[in-house]
């Protein structure tokens, strides 16, 4: 019995955790090479993470290495309960997005150059009706979904976790958004906001 | 060479992404009716996807063509360090319940018709003890589960992404939670509130 | 057809979803012994779930009967973009870490004894890069990772869900911080914190 054990155990440390993530890195650069071909364009040294849900690839641009981690949501809606709509996703080059995220798009988010976005960050341009009395006595997924307009987010933009970005918001050149935010209005460039709605903390020193 | 990575080529263009998530639909498919014989009720066309965890499942009731996504937490409390517990979560018919949710239950969950949840949503009754100075002395997985009251969800209510819903709340009917939102009092019917706290921001016009 | 049916349904009650999410726990059981060699220290009767994405496990040090769930991320940063620093993760004694939490250190995060964390946890003692302006025309992946302090919790602190802990914050014992919080400054004993960014809330009484 001790035997075993001690041959177990040198078996175990000789696969350390370390390979196994490689190999699992392995594992997504397939997936990525079987994916990318239904996409609108996919840039080359992109890097998809699996257990991401995927719909209408089509609509999706993705630059040069960008890289999207596991278990997101990607998602661009053409149709919905009989509505139809013509979404537009671009990523841009060098942007990395963080693990748990949702994108979910009708009208179109754009994201510049070298945007960092961490986890559980949710972007969503459109929304489940409006606010009438009798729109909110029909059941939220079927009323119609409404867009205010996009979102883009212009280079360097550097995003916190566990942010929401709503709908017709403009994120401007190399701002930062403080974690568990909600960005509700446009955000000016070399800006720090946070807060639940986000407010301006800091404006850069020149 | 080249002539092998042609075939692989079209091959993974054969097996098209939106097959294989269908495929996974299957499995959860599979997985649903797998499940659903332990819960109290489970109406008909209601889908659960993998990667729940699940707990006492006889105390959980789901009504008609809800819909459970992956990934979530769907505990009722029985016992817990010695104490026991009546719990009771009901989810009405036509409910969808988003990825990444975590609903824990001592007391009582009740969900509408119709209800829409985002992705990480909290949904908890209980709190790990009260505050007092000596209670805090104590681990807080030790202490003592105490319930303000259950959680009600009227009908068409839609809740964001990453609402937390605290104890001794109740939701009226077509009320909208904003995202990222903490609701620790009483929304009325056809108000949107967001906010951590969350505050009213709007009430629907008549 | 009818009798294939029944056998399957009967198959299926056999094997309840209980006993899986034990064998589950098993494999996880295993997962804990294969990994657990690569750690600084890690202290009987503690216990990872798969799912988590370790880096650097040399730096970090496990205490006993500490409960790590699914899905999370534990990073130690020793070299980033030919940065060097010298990290220190330390998570005491009966330490239990919810499901998705994101740990990342380049400085010190060290756990107490017997603090309970939520789901979706931020704990990060870096940031990106100051607020210049010429700084934040610099891609935020490619800035310097600048650590204002280290994060210290101490014992039976209780954190809900989706909090962010920022760096250089000292929460001292048997504090609780409200879910959805970002905790920016040192919290004092005993006291409930809660908000966006978190604020006192009460104060125990003696």
């Amino acid at each position: 019995m001790n035997f075993i054990k001690i041959v177990i155990k040198y078996i175990l440390r000789l696969i350390s955790y370390r390979s196994v993530q490689k190999a699992d890195r392995f594992f997504n650069i397939l997936y990525t090479h079987w994916v990318k071909y239904s996409f609108a364009s996919f840039g080359g040294n992109s890097y998809l993470e699996r257990g991401l849900r995927l719909w209408n690839a089509k609509f999706i641009s993705i630059g040069q290495r960008v890289f999207i981690r596991r278990m997101g949501n990607l998602s661009a809606w053409d149709e919905y309960m009989g509505q139809q709509f013509q979404p537009k996703i671009e990523i841009g080059d060098g942007c990395s997005i963080g693990e748990f995220f949702n994108m979910s798009c009708t009208n179109s988010i754009v994201l510049g150059q070298n945007v960092l976005i961490g986890r559980w960050v949710t972007l969503i341009d459109h929304a489940h009706g409006g606010n009438g009395e009798e729109e909110l006595e029909i059941p939220p997924a079927e009323r119609n979904l409404v867009s205010k307009g996009g979102i883009v987010i212009e280079d360097n933009v550097w995003i916190g976790d566990k942010v929401t970005i709503c709908a017709n918001v403009y994120i401007h050149r190399g701002a930062v958004i403080g974690a568990n935010s909600v960005v509700t209005k446009d955000v000016a460039a070399h800006t720090v906001v946070a807060g639940c709605p986000a407010r301006i903390i800091k404006t850069a020193l020149k």
